[in-house]
């Protein structure tokens, strides 16, 4: 395992020292809590990080099933985490008389808190390198067929260590191959609504102003996790900070970075720029305006496909992010010249360069494969036959589990292995509302994308859309399906792969004539692309170990990780932008914008700006800690392991940060723990829960 | 010239006989004014067509250089046309303090009428078979030096025509190269405007609305054309009908359809619908999604970004459904019977398929080359190098005449011949603001695609980009350029060919090092594509001639076209959607809706409600009348010539003509001349323009 020390950083003023096996001079990293970032901390901070902080920081902290990260901040499992990761289950709780998103919901008792339908919270219990294990099973096989063999060895490593503790089991892929770690969770699948904003305050400013700052956002929701009906009584949990933090002061988050691709090969990088990233943000600016048009109809379709529409313009604006990074041609050439140092040194060791010389051509050879599928991979539906309906989700869940049960759990689809079941039967089992509507924009969408990028013409297209219309055909499948019936879906499930092939149900013959089409391409994806990444990746980490000292931390992959810096403002167009916003600047902004619907102020805050203490209640902040997205909700912790913000977002100028960490002016947007206590308390008079966060008893 | 029958009309219910040169059985038809449907009109309604009543409303039509119709309704020049089609304009007079798409516009007194920048009208006055000259220019040459001599045949043609008598000439390409059309136009470029009602009720519902029915939209401006600094006296105008029209009353569209696709071949439709219509909408969601965010900083961004989003918005539509309509196996399938059924007729007579048979054949090889660069000449700007941006396009204009004018006439591009120098000169001399922050952003988005459908590797993005990223280089493009001042853009334009190679603007240098690649795309496009093209068609209408007996209809070419039909309403859903509604339903949608700001009332509509004879006033209705994008503005004419409505859009069933007409559902929207009148007097005061429409004199 590699030590710790920072990656080699670049950028323009870092160009000469690509390769130096530097202390770290940033606040760079999204350290494993494995191999924490201790030596830097001590060194630029002066704090020592113990192993009881750490252990109590990593037990406190949740994964969101919904794809985000929070915390435990109370003795009777209070949790804390963003209404932007909230905001799926709000709608699901909410109906066209009760819309959660824009009335917000506070249980002014216990009894009042809502059980979420589809969410689950993962806490992390342990983490093991299981490396040598997976390895070893490649050993002497082709690139494909390693391939397979290392993924049949982690679902094996998944089930045992399932059936060994009960636990819920993942082995994560790090350095793109060059480790292998055993996660292990304890799973709360009881998990209920205590308190949310309104979006309008949540996400003040709208699409406009996310990833922007200075910003005025109470993205916070409270969750608590109940075990055997009764609130958990949790071993580790953050307590409060009511001082909040204050400029240049030492802060960490802990919490679930989705995923970077910073040690990516430059090859590797091209085929992003070229390929991957730009057919991502046509995708996404295709669901948007289709989803805005759908909007547009009544105010009831706006309220179905909100948290669509949210999501998508979040996503859009992070992939915009990501080719404006990818096309800066200063970030390409520090990228070529880290790795031509890199590859240099290797070549002039002869048994260095034997055995990992070849590894920077056989990704460009993959990536070549990659450019040459991808879009039509993308278009249909990717490795789970995405065809953006949940009900069309649905159906591709029956007609895999039913072939894939026939097989051993580890020659399955990963996401089919024995220890995954649990969780596919339970997403069959889901109560959320289907809006048909919606439902049918989103297959005709997916229907129309799939045309569109085969050619109409391609028998694929012809038998998917059965001499019918885009329209007429999601239509006929959305329309004409059992699916919707939840007891209906779960008993097509289980009724095994006889029944599946003799269903006439429209959706499943849909997926059905669809599925051997996506089955092959993800099958040329991972034998051709990512087995020969996985292998050469590999490769790479061993040199990069070799020659730069084991001076770096791997990619996010939605793991919990720690990050620290600094709270700290920055300069933007030459002028300098401030660490903290207040409450004042929120009404400032409402003033300066009236008339636009994503500025207007939420009844309860319009009503008591008089009681709030305006000025000198900081509201956001920004720092230098390393964040990106799967970081929303994490706590901001100070030194003493205590709460002083929630993230929430990162400044536009973060996102180059998938490939490439910049402390100029990149930062992470928090809300204050101070503003969260005077909204609680004074806007929403949310005493219960402001009394729990403070440590006292829940009532 | 073919004579005067429907075209072979299709869908399910006449895929028997595509080729039976029936009488017209529907109101399909943009006709020719030189070949008009008299005999059908006679058929179907009983009325006589005469040359006096079509030299007369031919002589009453404008052509609006902003890319819509309109008609001369007074004996002092007032001239009508859509809200939408003037939107630019009113955009152009506004500033940040006086916003005239938002107030509107009412000049009370004639000297307050405001002359508009960039603003002709064209008056058509004679059209010319020229096909034999054009043809013969081309006569034994190979297809692609037949296509360069053809166009330099045109551009002759359009030379010597303007030389001879002063009117502005253009040689229109029908059957898409059946035929060769000379057009010579009366052109006005004194164009003021009299009126114009706030966008809130011009384009009430917004996007959402748009190509909906039932509607509520006063989409009207009145412009007066000056001649010598008064007012012109037309020989023509349009009276106007105090009692508008009646359910089933056959009525008359006059206006100039812009483009459709029906006469073309299957291989060309598929090329349309597997690559053309796919890219263009992408392109115009990349579009829509960026000015969305451009909108989104502030009410000022949104002002300068509102005329193109609601453009891009527009296309986008339209771009949806014929996607749709190409998609839709039922279409394509009639379509391919109809040529098959041609086809089998040519082969069976030896003559005609040694002289037309390989027609087909050529096209679907054309269309091959058409797939493979189609992309890249698209986002390299198409045929005059558009990236996006105003000053890019000056840019491009200035430097493509510099070396454009170093070649005699006929032979530069066809935009550059004498004949059309004027136009570019005055584009040069546009005094239209430019909006530095708006222009970055487009030039930054029209770099962006440039770099992800080249691959940011290639050359050409190299050099575009010259080592910066597409931010940083639109940015220094557009505010390093001088060619946001009129008289130093105007300077440079005649500074001659080596002042443009030395030339150090960087807006300039961006526009050189793209021309030449922009310009081989088009080379390869004419004489690989386009030629072939014509050539093809040329036999192709030859041979439709021959078998179907001349019952053929060109595709529009945005050029003069008479279109006849009824005032009907239709099924949707199963419901009856009556052909009128009344100002009564645009309070009610008003109140339905209220909260969305797309359906807010102005406040000028607000405070008269009271007053306005809300049931009794017909506002919009639907005919039967065949038009397209491009008839926007045109005046609805009854059987004594006199403006009963004004065209201002069609239903979503109405996209699909673009490849075929359906009488079924498709219908035309337009605005009651009875609404038109109680507004201007009830709602605006504006008695001095309805005394000049009711015939009384200008005051």
């Amino acid at each position: 395992m590699p030590s710790i020390l920072s990656r080699a950083a670049f950028g323009a003023a870092f160009l000469l020292l690509p390769l130096a096996a530097h202390a770290a001079r940033f606040d760079e990293g999204m350290w494993l809590f494995s191999h924490p970032p201790t030596q830097q901390i001590k060194a630029r901070y002066g704090f020592e990080l113990t192993p009881q902080w750490l252990e109590h920081v990593q037990k406190s902290c949740v994964r969101v099933s919904t794809g985000g990260s929070g915390s435990i901040v109370s003795a009777d499992g209070l949790v804390m985490t963003n209404h932007h990761v909230a905001s799926d289950i709000l709608e699901k709780l909410s109906s066209k008389e009760r819309n959660l998103l824009e009335l917000g919901f506070f249980a002014k008792e216990p009894k009042d808190e809502e059980r979420c339908p589809d969410l689950h919270l993962d806490v992390l219990w342990s983490i093991d390198d299981v490396t040598e294990r997976v390895e070893s099973a490649a050993t002497g096989l082709s690139t494909a067929e390693a391939g397979a063999a290392r993924r049949k060895a982690m679902t094996a490593i998944e089930d045992e260590a399932k059936q060994a503790n009960g636990l819920h089991c993942e082995v994560v892929t790090l350095y793109q191959g060059g480790r292998y770690h055993l996660y292990q969770y304890k799973r709360y699948t009881d998990v209920r609504l205590v308190y949310a904003p309104e979006s309008q305050i949540a996400f003040y400013g709208g699409d406009n102003d996310n990833f922007e700052y200075p910003r005025f956002c109470l993205d916070v929701t409270f969750f608590r996790i109940y075990e055997n009906d009764q609130p958990l009584k949790p071993q580790h949990f953050l307590k409060w900070s009511e001082k909040g933090s204050a400029a240049d002061e030492l802060v960490f988050v802990a919490g679930h970075p989705g995923s970077t691709q910073r040690l990516n090969t430059v090859a590797h990088l091209q085929y992003l720029r070229d390929t991957f990233v730009p057919a991502a943000l046509m995708r996404l600016m295709r669901q948007e305006v289709w989803l805005q048009t759908f909007s547009g109809k009544s105010s009831e379709h706006a309220r179905v496909a909100k948290g669509d529409l949210f999501s998508v313009q979040n996503s859009r604006k992070v992939y915009v992010g990501r080719l404006a990074a990818l096309l800066d041609p200063q970030i390409f050439a520090a990228k070529q010249a880290e790795e031509d140092a890199l590859r240099a040194a290797i070549e002039k060791n002869l048994e260095w360069k034997s055995k990992w010389g070849d590894a920077w051509d056989q990704i460009a050879r993959a990536e070549l494969t990659a450019a040459e599928i991808y879009r039509r991979y993308a278009a249909i539906g990717g490795p789970s036959l995405n065809l953006n309906a949940d009900l069309a989700r649905f159906a591709m869940l029956i007609v895999r589990m039913s072939s894939e049960l026939a097989k051993p759990s580890s020659e399955r689809l990963r996401e089919f292995g024995d220890a995954a079941l649990e969780q596919v039967r339970s997403d069959l089992a889901s109560p959320a509302p289907i809006y048909p509507d919606l439902e049918v924009m989103r297959l005709e969408s997916a229907l129309s994308y799939l045309a569109e990028t085969f050619g109409a013409s391609d028998p694929i297209v012809v038998a998917a859309l059965a001499g019918k219309s885009a329209r007429a055909r999601a239509e006929e499948c959305i329309l004409g399906t059992e699916l919707r019936d939840v007891e209906k879906r779960k008993a097509l499930a289980e009724a095994g792969a006889e029944a599946i092939t003799a269903s006439n149900d429209p959706l499943i013959v849909l997926v059905r004539t669809l599925d051997p089409h996506a089955r092959a391409l993800r099958k040329r994806m991972e034998d051709e692309v990512v087995s020969v990444e996985r292998q050469a990746y590999a490769k790479i980490s061993a040199a990069r170990f070799a020659v730069q000292g084991e001076s770096v931390y791997p990619d996010a992959t939605f793991t919990l990780r720690l990050t620290y810096g600094a709270v700290k403002g920055y300069q933007d167009g030459g002028k300098p932008i401030a660490p903290f916003t207040s409450f004042a600047g929120l009404y400032a902004k409402a003033s300066e914008r009236s008339g636009e619907p994503a500025y207007a102020l939420p009844k309860s805050w319009a009503e008591v700006r008089e009681k709030l203490a305006l000025s000198t209640t900081e509201f956001n902040f920004v720092s230098t800690t390393d964040i990106i997205g799967g970081n929303s909700g994490s706590p901001v912790i100070n030194r003493a392991g205590e709460v002083v913000g929630l993230i929430f977002d990162g400044n536009i100028q973060s996102l180059v940060g998938n490939y490439a960490y910049s402390e100029t002016q990149a930062r992470s947007v928090s809300v204050d723990s101070r503003a969260l206590i005077a909204a609680l308390e004074q806007v929403y008079g949310a005493e219960r829960i402001v009394r729990e966060l403070r440590g006292g008893p829940r009532r």
